[in-house]
Order: C-alpha cells, then structure tokens, then sequence
C-alpha cells in the first residue's frame, strides 16, 4: 500500500472557500471561510466570528490573520 | 464553479484608508484608518483609539504598530 | 558497536500515515494520523482528536497544525 | 479620489526630533522625543520618561529600545 | 595549559545512543535515550518518559522534539 | 532647523566604558558599565548588579547579556 | 584615554573553562565550568548544578543549553 503525504499548505488549498476552525495562541477559535493565505499561514477569514464551545460570540467580517499568531486550521468535513 | 484566493495583502491594499479594528497580543482591540502597512505588516493606523466593547476608552491619534504584535486585522464593512 | 543516528524529519517520515500523539505549547495535547509535514514541522493531521488522560475531549477531523505550535509529535508503538 | 498609503519607517522619519508615545509588551508606555530608530524598529528616545496615565512616574533620559519589545510608537499630535 | 573548548552540537553527537535529561520550556524534564538531533536542536528521544523528581510519570516511546522547546540537553554520566 | 538623527548603535557605541542601566523582559533592571555590544545588542556589562529601585540587591562582575532579553539600555548622563 | 570594547563572544571564549554563572529565561540559574558555546550563543556546561541563592539544589553534570533560553553568562572573578 502507498501513502501519499498531503504538504500542509495543499491542504489549505483545498479548503479555499470552505469554511474552517481556525485556533490561535491563547486559546481563541475562530471560524469563517478560508478566503486565502500565505507562505506565511498568514490567512485571511471571511465571514469569521469568534467562537466559544459552538455558538458565535463577535462577528468580524473579514479578518487578515497573522501566521504567528495562528495554532491550527481544520477545514470543516 | 471558480474561487478566486485573496493573498492577505491584497486584503489589507483594498482596507488602505477605510476603517479597520485591529486585534493585539494580549487581547487588547484598536480601530481607526488603516493608513499604511509593510510586508511585516507593520501599520500605520490613524485616528487610532482603544476600544473596549465598542467603547473608546484611549485615543492615540497616529500610531505605527509592530507587525509582531498584531494578531488580526478586521476591515469595517 | 555501530550507532545509526535518526534525524527527526526521517522519524516523521516513517510515521506518515500513522497514529501519533502531538503535543502543543500550552500543553494541549492531540492524537490523529499524520497526513504530512514540512520541513518547519507544520503537520497535517487526519481524524484528529484533542485528548484529555487518554480521554478524547473534542474531535478536529483534518487539522493543519503550524510548527511553530508544536512541542512534541510521539508514534504510536 | 486618491489614497497615498502611508510607509510605516516614514511616518517614524516625520516624528524624529518631536515627541512619541511607546507601547512596550507587558503594557509599560513611556514618552519622550524620537531621537533616531532603525529598521528593526529599535528606537533612540531622548528625555524619556515611564507614565502611567498621565504622570511621568520614572526618568531616564536617553534610552536605546529594542524593536523586538515594542508594540506602538504615537507621535503626538 | 591548553583547553580544549567542546561544541555544542559535538557534544550532543557523543551522546547518540546513550541516556540523557531533556529540559523543555514550561519546566518539563524528559529522560530517554538520544536517537538522533539536527541543526535547530530538533531531536529524537527513544524511551522517553516524562520524569516528576526521579519517578516516570508518563511513557511516550519514540519522540520528536522541536528545539525550539528544548531548554536543556544533559547526558547521563 | 536641521534635526540629525541618532541610530541606536550609535548612542551604544558612545556609551562604551560609561554606566548604563539596562531593562530585561520581565522587568529586571541591571546597571553597570558598558563593556561591549554587537549587533545583535548583545552586551557585555562590567561592575554590574542588579538593582531593585536605587538599591542593589546583587552583584554579578562582568555579564554578557542575550541582545534578544534586552528591552532597553539608558546610559547615564 | 582609549576605551577598548570587548566583544561579548570574545568574553565568553575567554571564560573557557572556568566557572561561570548562567541565567535562564524563567529565573533559574546555573553554575558549572563554561565548556564551550558556538554562535547562537548554545553552551555547554560541564559539573552543571542548580542553585538557589548560593546553594547547589540540583546536579546535572554536563549540559548543552540553547541559546534562546539563555539571559546571561557571567564568569567567576
């Protein structure tokens, strides 16, 4: 059986116009559409709002999110 | 069905001059014009004020702010 | 007696598509298949779960995780 | 109408020789004149003084500020 | 007298193969065996565990470590 | 009215062999005499001791100090 | 009268095996005979121990120290 390794920017490719959770430093979690990133994983977010457990707390729009500020991505399945 | 990716640059070039909140490590919030920025995102914001809630509660006029400190950047819409 | 040295990207190399434990800064901590990585250790990480003792707490699906977060990632043995 | 962006280092060339407000991590602000900075964005300070609110609370004269601990420079207005 | 001064890198190189304490940032300490390491000080751990006094508290096998977490390197003797 | 600016290795450079006070992330504050520095701002600090408001509270000899835990050097005037 | 800087890596080789004093990020300190060092600033530390005011708490024999946890060095006089 071959495994074929997926390069994490390919990944967020793919997820370009899907929705996403997005976690940064200090534990918030964002969600919105992936609307492009960087070499960076600097991102921008369409639609984001803040999340806490499921519901939206603060709606932002579009947000330009710096990279080192960024723990994860996971596009939503 | 085509989705054409914004690289975040380009995101903060349509913001140049329009209002923008600006997220910071530490959680603290500012908003004001977004006049200015580099490829370390470095910013040049004007009229910038503190906000807490949607309360001004410092004013600071003109200020560059270190890329390194910035977490988002949220154009107003 | 020979010592063969093992460089830690061909560790991760052999653990594609295997389960591994990933540990964060901050001390999170969470296990999944490793989908891929790239040489500043961003990972992708397939059926991911964030674990609690051995407890799963909250589950990610596919996660993008920047190296710059990562403290630790363990095989599975 | 035409937007003239801004340069982060210009705006910091304007305010040279006038007074500044610094914001450094962990929240310490301090003012003075802008004495010279370079593209680190290490600062020369010249009359500089710790504030807290209003009140000057410690003097220092000069200081030499590393960029990597300052978070925004305010030229005042 | 001469004295001969040891690198850093050479002295994790001796140490392939043998027991050694790995000091991260946060205060955790881990022993095991040094199956590898790299320029940026990411290593391979085998046998690790994670030690609180002298008693293992948890067992992880294999483990990658990103240098950027390692504090300390320390050969048993 | 012609303002010339100062880079700040300047303003170090003419601080060799005079005191200078110098700031550390997390708030130490050291003084002594300015030694050497490199571009880095690392510095060699002789005669220094820590100080807790005009006190010293330790004294150390000769210290070179990471330029990357630096926050600040006031050379006294 | 000629002030002649000293380089903070010339000070360190010179301290070559003899005791010093080592400040870690996080407030802990070590002493031990400087081993060598490379320019990161990475250490080696040989008949290492943890101290606590001016008592040995812990011995660690030799240790490779990264840089980027390093504050200071400074050499017994």
């Amino acid at each position: 059986m071959i495994f074929m390794a997926q390069r994490p920017l390919d990944v967020l490719n793919r997820a370009l116009g899907s929705p996403v959770l997005v976690g940064l430093k200090g534990g918030k979690e964002l969600r919105g559409k992936l609307g492009g990133f960087d070499v960076h994983i600097n991102l921008v977010l369409k639609e984001a709002e803040e999340i806490h457990g499921s519901e939206a707390s603060k709606r932002y729009g579009t947000m330009v999110i710096r990279g080192d500020s960024v723990v994860f991505i996971s596009p939503a399945e």
